[in-house]
């Protein structure tokens, strides 16, 4: 084995011993982030399948839920699809093409997503991609611990704080990790009250359940200040339902899916078939499933509440097979989500996939992974990116380093769909300019670049672009550990947003009421 | 500041008190890799640029060729461009564009190059993306001397021998890293003796003046088995040539360029137009002054040897406002790097780009920088990566184990590449194997996944997916770490592709006399 130098431990070493590497004033922001707002992604997509292989898949998808059929494991659902023409054997629900069709369509192409500040409503569709946070993993891991422990509520606060502290996060997913101190019957309400009082974005609400959904749909009108009539107006959050591939649908999440959808809040569909294990290891195979099994969700939404918004998820990937460990960001990976991408256009429902990997520290690997998962959900014209900030070992870990290393991405992928970089007017060809500096000058100094130096480029909050002797003498931080530095400062300066006391008072009697009422059951 | 823990440092413990991470038998391959092949980029190019932006964008550069001119400084060049019809004001040459579209319509739309193992002849353009190992960092940084160090020519040789061992490396860019302990004088000749000895594939030449250029030929020619007529029947080498931006090509350079075209061997024009310094802030402007630096060239090569082939390289990218330093990477950098794809199908030349970073060290930044450059050059249809693998600091460290992390993404980016991913036959849609597997059972076992199981997913041979436990039972090393024991281990197996003795012996004595002649002079 080789003897390796050791250049964390030498970076960590020189901190303690009084570096400065990271350090900033007091006073200002911890860092200059770019502002709020919903990307447009400019691109025309990356489109694998002919227009006879899309029509393949489509028959494929048909065929599945023609032919074989859906297991709904709600009888509700069952008889609701029942009544509307499917048929019907015990829980397995076999459905029509043109009835699905005719249901699909009643789906919007876009809606709004309203939070508690109107400020950052969401458009869900067309060319806009939004991102969210990691969600759900039950444990966490950081630089300051060192190892990989089970979430607590302080670990998900500080994840939520910065969800709702970067500007390229648009709407909070689930728990950003789980805390496993909080007993699982009253989690959904600690959390809940910590990310409606913590942040201002759009929420999510798991299907796990009556009493967490309709909690969290009251939790999430009472912040708003809203009657239950003005809730249900406008999809004011959302829940993001998976199915229990192959071919089911479960009760819990059903319940929730049936409940949003007559409210009319948003609906998020996500199969998650693993090639080769609850899908073909083909990946146009897992594709035509996950497609089916989203698909018949959407039409039960549609028979309720024709037009309730529904949004087609793809979580298709591969497993790798000498450990049947799933993997993610894979090549295989890509085209499934870019597959699924032309199936959601043909379909004209919106989509999500998300940013993810399997690594299990925030090193290249991670990001490698990471990126190809984010250039798949810009290929495929993704709207609604999970995970997006935050996500290692497959999602099992939550990671707040990691989370500000994908802040960085994130920003520079919404800095790439800005259309002024790619400006040909007579100005920014700049002949006139090239003129005057000519081959012996330089354009440092000239009045084109002291016009526009200030905007003209990208400026990352994490990246480091400083030569090798600068870095060194800043303390010699490899990425993670300046992503570790900037977390800490920002959840010491982390300002929540304003609520109105009345409204907080409200949730919090709420909160103690449900519990003294015992919460949720947890034989789910 | 924190006191963060340290999961390299931990890991370097454990593998110091006896760990067997990395560990294999000997007797097999290091790694299991991809076989080799000429990668076919399939998908079509981002196109930012609207058809009216690529005629203007043309516009401004056959303005700067034909308003403001190009500096040549080399009288031959000026001579014969003067004699072809070009205005001609001292070493300023002015062009109109009708003449420089009809030069550049002589060069071919594709070649080949065939080095001295005709199996590794490499088809440059149409849509093949081919990949070269870091070219010309003057300085050397691995994780076991742990800081940035002068080159030396066993480092150069070990990064060679990591460019042979490969199979998606596919060309030998310029010194993988400077031998700085050779004297400049010499070491063309020691280091093109390590090239062609360890290595079979195409080879370059720095155009640094008459002598090497020569010697470099000679060698390629001799190495090759070949008569003068085989050298100059097809082209066997290249070389890559960079303008003096803004507007200038500079003497050595020019030499080079020549002496290449007159012996139709393969010419690469990169101008290193980085905005805001020597070159307009406005990214349209860069590229615009980028192609005309190049197309200059181009023109140049066409005059002397009418269809020798030319390829028009990128390396547009955005100075740190703040510092002045170069960024690679960037949103700047993709788009321009786009942009410029467009403009070369609009010429229809072949196209160069790179797999760049401003990273100092091979860690998440180092990879995301790495990933934007690595799509830009799919995005843009590029022909030719250069420094695809290995780059650090903007060019001024080659790492081993940047080289190895980089050829894991290369690998994943050519199976991305493989249209069977995306098949849709019945066989690959599965219907029948998902009604088999049917709703409560999974599809490990079934036919459908045996007869595919071991070839369907794409196997990393870096990348480490198995769980965090599993990871860290393996001794928790992080991506950098790993790549560092595989690039022990290949150094160490390494085995130098067959050479017939007498052409080895031939080479030997081509280097003897020509270090006895003194080699090429050094104040160039």
């Amino acid at each position: 084995m080789t003897d390796v130098a050791d250049p964390l431990h030498e970076a960590h070493k020189r901190r303690r011993t009084g570096g400065r590497a990271g350090n900033k004033r007091r006073g200002g922001p911890v860092i200059e982030q770019m502002p709020w707002r919903l990307p447009v992604n400019i691109d025309r997509p990356t489109e694998p399948l002919t227009e006879e292989g899309v029509v393949r898949l489509d028959n494929a998808c048909m065929r599945i839920l023609e032919e074989i059929g859906i297991e709904f494991l709600h009888p509700e659902a069952v008889e609701i699809l029942k009544r509307a023409g499917c048929t019907v054997n015990g829980e397995n629900v076999r459905m029509g093409r043109d009835f699905v069709r005719e249901m699909v369509a009643k789906a919007p192409s876009t809606f709004t997503l309203t939070p508690r500040n109107p400020d950052r409503t969401l458009t869900i569709g067309g060319n806009t991609i939004l991102f969210g946070n990691v969600s759900s993993p039950p444990n966490y891991y950081d630089l300051e611990i060192g190892k990989k422990v089970s979430g607590t509520r302080e670990q998900c606060a500080n994840l939520l704080k910065l969800t709702q502290y970067f500007n390229c996060i648009h709407f909070a997913g689930g728990y950003p990790v789980e805390p496993c101190d909080v007993h699982a019957s009253v989690r959904h309400l600690d959390v809940l009250f910590d990310k409606l009082t913590l942040s201002d974005k759009v929420m999510h609400a798991y299907s796990l359940g009556k009493e967490r959904v309709e909690d969290v749909m009251e939790m999430v009108r009472i912040a708003g200040g809203l009657t239950h009539e003005e809730f249900d107006a406008t999809p004011r959050m959302y829940t993001n339902i998976n199915s229990t591939s192959p071919l089911k649908h479960d009760y819990p999440m059903m319940d929730g899916w049936m409940r949003m959808a007559r409210r009319g809040q948003g609906l998020v569909v996500t199969p998650f078939t693993l090639a080769g294990a609850m899908a073909p290891v083909t990946m146009a195979g897992a594709v035509a499933q996950s497609l089916a099994e989203g698909v018949a969700a959407v039409v039960l939404a549609q028979v309720i509440n024709p037009g309730v918004p529904c949004v087609i998820g793809t979580f298709t990937s591969n497993v790798d097979m000498k450990s049947g460990a799933p993997a993610f960001g894979t090549p295989e990976y890509m085209r499934a989500t870019q597959m699924t991408g032309q199936m959601a256009r043909f379909y004209d429902l919106p989509m999500r996939s998300s940013g993810v990997c399997a690594a299990n520290v925030p090193d290249g690997q991670a990001m490698w992974e990471t990126e190809h998962s984010l250039w798949a959900a810009i290929q495929s014209g993704t709207n609604m990116v999970y995970h997006a900030a935050g996500w290692l070992e497959g999602g099992l870990i939550a990671s707040p380093e990691k989370f500000i290393m994908d802040c960085e991405v994130l920003q520079q992928l919404q800095r790439y769909m800005e259309p002024e970089i790619c400006d040909v007017s007579d100005d920014a060809l700049a002949v006139d300019t090239i003129r005057e500096v000519g081959p012996n000058g330089h354009f440092f100094g000239v009045q084109h670049t002291q016009d526009r130096y200030e905007t003209a480029f990208y400026q990352p909050f994490l990246s480091d672009w400083k030569n090798f002797e600068g870095w060194e003498a800043a303390g010699a931080l490899w990425t993670p550990e300046r992503a570790h530095v900037m977390f800490k400062r920002i959840i010491e300066e982390f300002e929540a947003p304003q609520m109105d006391a009345g409204i907080r008072e409200e949730l919090e009697s709420f909160v103690a009421r449900r519990k003294r009422e015992g919460g949720a059951p947890t034989d789910f």
